[in-house]
């Protein structure tokens, strides 16, 4: 308890600093981890290694050893990533809006930092590096919470990120790693209103449900991603096909990767053939509902497709697979899609396809989650892809932000207003 | 809880047709609700009756009782404010930014309502009309939960304000007013996220803090103010006088009323007695640190006002008194201040007295509260001074809304994104 609160103390006193920074400081010092990084890439990869080891031995996943794994060429990212964020523009001091009333007062929307940001994640290291550099940038302290499994690899970089702050001439509790990394130290941190401002949980949805459940912290919810594709009755076929190929396949354990599609019924006896055998290529198994499974029945002629086919259950509507599994629903009409995707869907991203302006502008208004696309892929729910650089995670809740949350969205504002002596009548 | 959760339900449901439902009709409905309360007058005021009486057997103080009374004027001023609301630009649909991306999809943020909101409040039944005028002019239902004192006047406008929307073809589950006042109804609604998007609790620190420490549903925090105006030592002492006088004693009972004044200890000896005779004249008792004292003893010459000054305490910086009570304190400088603001304050609206540049840019960078002021008064604070039309409260956190919230901080906004096929590389 002692230890967390003595890390939030002194991440708040820096944020104190670092709110008022210039943005030339902030960037000599982004800038200086990144070197540091580089320069002492041995000594990260070799904290990684026990990490490493320590991992086979506990039995992790070949996926989570994966994710844990540093190298040179990660290092470099990492790196480049720190220099890029350096390049972006400084949200903090900007002012949004000014205006002036009738008694002569002005008053100015001010954007300031949010102060001290927690974040809890797990296994990927990188993380430590991507949320210090936004944070840092966006001129707030941060307080890193990671997983047990990386735990040498972040005290290793923690402490090179410190120690560039430092040389820089930033305080050094810009950026505190908790090297505790048992379940008590979470506890403590969900309720440590007075040092910290804001958490966001980056991980899976059992990380963010207890987050969310536990926190007296305000928290910004990310990530999970139960998202649809709607194929009109309009739709250029050959545009859906790309788009779900696309939204499946091109990287399926992401959150903006697809998990539904629903087939308007009226093409659905041309269509579903067509996509069965697309995704058949890419390996990708279909949890089909009845009406899906008469056609393809009756309009699939390469029996091996039907190794990948499979009958849907109800639990299917609600997965998030993050692998390539795609469930597959025929529907009666665009309301009936709007309908499953509000009973099912998480809120993150969902596209329809199709020629029909009604349809496409009663898609945009009715769907209510954080980016609604007309015939394009919803993998760009991303920061680098809307143009805001680097990104701290996706947002699926409504407060704040929503969707991809660059260092503009680690942003608040505060009132600024110029008087000469007026009082209120 | 079952009736809970079907009121969370009704509302869920009624925010999906009020979010895409357009302005005239919202403003429609505003004007009815109006007229139908002016129309009623009797029939509230007979509630309100019953209600009053049960409060003086209660034993409510004056204060309260006063909070809770309803009359022809206080009727006609809810009718006149919904009239206010309804003539407010419309938020919602506004297309904030939109940016074409180098791929040629275009991006948009386009606002959109938060969906239900539930406002927990005490004793005003007038809350129960502002809050469903702010909340149906933003397209978001609500969950009104009063106070167990106002819970007869409550009903009774609530059943007006329903019938009033389903006169206008708006669904029934706009307005939903929880009749059951046990703390159990309150818990349940913190933690009902399938239905409830934000929670804005709306009474004292109590409450607040309730909500704040139980809730899973995303909390707006609002209100509490203890608010401070540091006289600088270049100070205009008029200025300095007229502020202090409007920010203490306009309508104390409020949060953005200061508590504490802080001066400069160069400008002390000539700006306590000045000020001390003042506030003497509204009845304002002084609370006043050692050195103060001292001066005052030195310079006051009526040794009546002596009956309105006594020794401050330690826990004296941390009152948000809201009555005709002022702590004083001389401080070295202009740093010293901002340490006390930082210390005591609750972040909510702080001002400076100076004819110094520097100083005035310096107290509204390192200032971290809502509102930060220079030469005017703290009592501005509020969304019918800052030009937004009626305001459902201040928020004194920092995420989403920072200040007075007005219909625009009753939305959040989603991704629209044009394509034509793209797909992500």
């Amino acid at each position: 308890m002692d230890y967390i609160v003595s890390k939030g103390k002194n991440a708040k006193k820096a944020s104190k600093i670092l709110s008022i920074l210039d943005s030339n400081t902030k960037n000599k010092a982004l800038i200086r981890m990144a070197e540091n990084l580089v320069n002492n890439s041995q000594a990260i990869i070799e904290a990684n290694k026990i990490d490493m080891e320590k991992g086979k031995e506990k039995g992790l996943s070949q996926a989570l050893l994966d994710r844990l794994l540093i190298t040179e060429k990660r290092i470099s990212d990492m790196a480049e990533g720190l220099r890029e964020v350096a390049d972006l523009p400084d949200p903090v001091g900007e002012v949004i809006k000014m205006w002036k009333r009738p008694n002569g007062i002005r008053v100015g929307q001010k954007r300031v930092p949010l102060g001290v940001l927690g974040i809890i994640y797990e296994a990927r290291p990188n993380v430590t590096v991507d949320a210090a550099g936004l944070c840092l940038k966006s001129g707030n302290a941060v307080i890193l919470r990671g997983g047990s499994e990386a735990i040498n690899t972040n005290k290793c970089i923690a402490q090179i990120l410190k120690d560039s702050c430092v040389q820089c001439g930033l305080p050094e509790g810009a950026i505190e790693l908790i090297e505790v990394t048992d379940r008590e130290a979470v506890n403590i941190m969900l309720k440590l209103n007075e040092y910290i401002d804001v958490l966001i949980p980056r991980g899976g949805s059992g990380l963010i449900k207890t987050v969310v459940a536990n926190a007296t912290v305000p928290v910004i919810e990310t990530g999970v991603g139960n998202c649809h594709v709607f194929v009109d009755e309009s739709a250029d076929m050959a545009m859906a096909k790309d788009i779900i190929v696309n939204a499946k396949t091109q990287r399926p354990g992401v959150c903006n990767a697809i998990e539904t599609i629903l087939v308007h019924q009226n093409i659905a006896e041309r269509f579903l053939p067509y996509i069965a055998n697309e995704l058949y290529k890419h390996k990708v198994e279909l949890r089909v509902c009845q009406d899906s499974k008469k056609i393809l029945l009756n309009t699939i002629e390469d029996k091996e497709i039907f190794n990948y086919i499979k009958d849907v259950t109800i639990e299917d509507w609600s997965e998030e697979y993050l692998n390539f599994i795609l469930a597959v629903k025929v529907v009666q009409s665009i309301e009936d899609a709007i309908d499953h995707i509000d009973l099912y869907g998480t809120k993150h991203s969902e596209a329809i396809i199709t020629r029909d302006y009604f349809n496409s502008e009663k898609f945009l208004n009715e769907i209510d989650a954080a980016a609604v696309y007309v015939n394009a892929s919803t993998r760009f729910t991303d920061g680098s892809q809307y143009g805001f650089g680097a990104e701290i995670g996706i947002s699926t809740q409504k407060l704040h932000a929503r969707g991809p949350m660059g260092v503009e969205q680690l942003t608040t504002i505060k009132y600024i207003v110029y008087g000469d002596g007026q009082v209120r009548i």
